[in-house]
């Protein structure tokens, strides 16, 4: 690869040491790239994409490399890391309108608080806030807790830019709340893991800040309880805006990396937001109260926004601190329908058994959400087979209840051998063949979403 | 077109009275099918497809034709009506998951019944739902008043299963709240109007019914005044679920049309409504009273269910009712950021007065969504070509104005012909080659959103 320096002087990383930074994301893969290529803007990603094309390159979007599923791995020998963590600018926040307009950079929780001083609220809320941006939320279709009552990512994208694979701009979707004329390429591009087009601004829906709102952290004696809880919950017709789930395991993993004060002896934990007018608010946090109170829980109330944040701190931090009880995790996403997540807890307790593998579970018991961690040693070859192995039989037990292999981390390679257990070849035919009207050379982000082999 | 009476025994319309009865909808086109095709399943769905593939012959997709731009008329010789009203089951209502079965021809008044009497609620509700059926609300991405809080048909459509035009059934999408395996054909099928494949099935998210409603309906003296009061209730921070717009002539019409004691001196009307936790829908239905008042509305509040339903069957006669102003009106539904409505409004004026034409506006105000009647006499043929020029200039205003010329009626034939006021050349190539990919030899209502000549 000549010349890839002199195409943005200042903007190509090539060093060793810059690589070896760029190789790895939030997942248990790495690789390394040959060069990378820092964007501060839309025609310098052109400038970045026409290279990749005219030369066949392979070309692996990034934002700031938090993905479950080594969407930004670079997986391929010679393929360059266009690292969108530069493109940082909230452009716009019309308050009038309600309508936020930012480069693909800008990281979720800058949104957040930019957002939250001016009254307004942005839901999606991944556990990566902090550091995750929103143009890789977007490629992801990212969740996070509130999404249960307020949906994900995409139901917030009105408009994108892009820049196609052969280095041209398209701006898809509108700037309004509405608009329906023609194919919705917006929310084709969402969730599409940047192997479609390249993502450098989004326009945003926001919403007004909710008044008030009230956490409830419910320890449960009996894992049984926690789901008898959720069944109660939904069955009242609340809609909490979120309502998170640990098992014992990762209760005493968070309370050994960040001691909040979580009861470590519960065998299960609900994390309940509500939220809304004051009146409501109380109302429903009494009645969730009153059923985790039936059920044994010993309901306690974050009576400040410090205790919620640090509950909240504590809930996100479950995902590093499983890394004191194992050295690797193999950390999936399932979601089932929420009626069957007793049904498929037992199914992961069978499956642990039968490999003699830890698995400790999270996630949003509200939608269904579990994030499931098999917890093992990568050096230790024979375990971490078994690891493996198991994937398979948790997604079979997952598709029998109805359910699918991912919420919200996506495919990208982690996933990509399992695509066939849920996708039909029909529909993966249907979607490579939209790949191709995108991208005719194949150089975005090869081999994410759809295997070498189908 | 010979043996299609054979292909489907029972099935099959060829008389010219009934082909008559399928060769208009709600807008002002009309055609002649060659044949009408009735499935009652998913395999006659799939038979009807292949007869019409192997021979290129095209196939217009339809549900109770009850749509504004001419997606389901007959626009072409030698076309088949593929009308999917017998297609009408409620398979399946998941209590504990909040999710909906159902087959394409399912009216969504007869949903929106079905659920309400088992406490639950599926928000989407054109103007049309006594009549228009979900896997047509599915093809155009149908919206309706309650958009404002709850998002429209897109919002709700969790998978769906289609006949491609190859005659092969597909499932695309989840059964669960959340999923993010592969790309979202699902979302790339709401909206495409037809010209990509057949809904057969439709998997919906639906709600906890809100506990309470509260309906204001706010006549004000001045127009201004009631655009006004728009701002404010939203600047306020609170999201009505409802907040329609009426003119002073649309309010005429409706009473003479169908009288239900709207104020007909008023210029301009606002038809509110808050829902949620009683304590919360008191406190907003009071704030927003306060505002409307304070701006010289003269507001009442529907007591009970008769007179709430009594103000929405008003509403949703307005359209039929602006009949009674002139024989023929051309509609569109064109959106503005919301701030932008008194500018469109005072637009909307000039180019009337320039036209010499009456135009009536009504519609959701909360996103911007205009409904513009451009009230003329099609047998008036200088009147009529006057009208037709007037619409290149309300798009025109509304483009320039940040908007969209379509929130919710998609763009059909009656719209085809601006669409590349809105689209971009690369956007539409794109969109083209997508329609390719499903539909190799173009049977899929050609015509409808892309023009024969782009």
């Amino acid at each position: 690869m000549k010349n890839i320096k002199d195409i943005l002087p200042g903007r190509v990383l090539t060093d060793i040491e810059d690589l070896f930074c760029y190789g790895f994301d939030a997942s248990s893969f790495e690789g390394l790239p040959s060069a990378v290529i820092r964007p501060v803007n839309t025609d310098e990603v052109s400038i970045a994409v026409t290279f990749a094309f005219e030369r066949g390159v392979p070309l692996i979007p990034r934002g700031a490399g938090t993905g479950m599923t080594a969407g930004a791995v670079p997986n391929l020998r010679d393929s360059i890391i266009l690292s969108l963590e530069g493109m940082n600018r909230i452009i716009d926040i019309d308050d009038k309108n309600l309508v936020a307009v930012l480069e693909h950079g800008v990281i979720n929780a800058a949104l957040q608080n930019k957002l939250e001083s001016m009254g307004f609220f942005y839901p999606p809320d991944p556990a990566s806030m902090d550091f995750c941006t929103i143009g890789g939320n977007v490629a992801e279709n990212a969740g996070g807790p509130r999404a249960l009552k307020y949906g994900v990512t995409r139901d917030y994208v009105l408009g994108l830019e892009l820049v196609l694979p052969n280095g041209k701009v398209l701006t898809t979707g509108v700037k309004t709340h509405k608009g329906v004329v023609g194919y919705d390429l917006t929310r084709l591009i969402v969730g599409s893991e940047g192997t479609l087009a390249v993502i450098t601004k989004i326009f945003l829906k926001v919403l007004p800040q909710p008044e008030e709102i009230a956490t409830l952290l419910c320890p449960f004696p009996k894992l049984e309880s926690a789901a008898m809880a959720v069944s109660k919950i939904t069955a009242s017709k609340i809609i909490p805006r979120t309502l998170e789930f640990m098992d014992h395991e990762a209760i005493k993993a968070v309370e050994n990396y960040k001691p909040v004060g979580l009861p470590a002896d519960a065998e299960a934990l609900l994390l309940i937001e509500v939220d809304g007018a004051p009146a409501s608010v109380n109302a429903e946090a009494d009645k969730i109260a009153a059923i985790c109170t039936s059920l044994g829980a010993d309901v306690r109330v974050a009576d400040d926004i410090y205790s919620r944040k640090r509950l909240w701190e504590a809930r996100r931090s479950v995902s590093p601190a499983l890394y004191r009880i194992s050295p690797s995790k193999i950390n999936e996403d399932i979601v089932v329908p929420r009626s069957k997540i007793p049904e498929m807890i037992l199914s992961l307790r069978n499956i642990g058994d039968r490999y003699g593998l830890k698995i400790v579970n999270f996630g949003h018991a509200g939608d269904g959400n579990i994030h499931v961690n098999i917890m093992t040693d990568k050096n230790n070859q024979e375990e971490y087979q078994k690891a493996k192995d198991s994937v398979k039989d948790i997604f079979e037990a997952t598709l029998r209840l109805g359910g699918t292999i991912s919420g919200e981390h996506g495919v990208g390679l982690s996933k990509a051998e399992y695509l066939k257990m849920e996708l039909s070849p029909l529909g993966i035919e249907l979607m490579k063949a939209i790949k191709k009207t995108f991208d005719p050379k194949g150089i975005m982000n090869p081999g994410k979403i759809f295997p070498a082999d189908i």
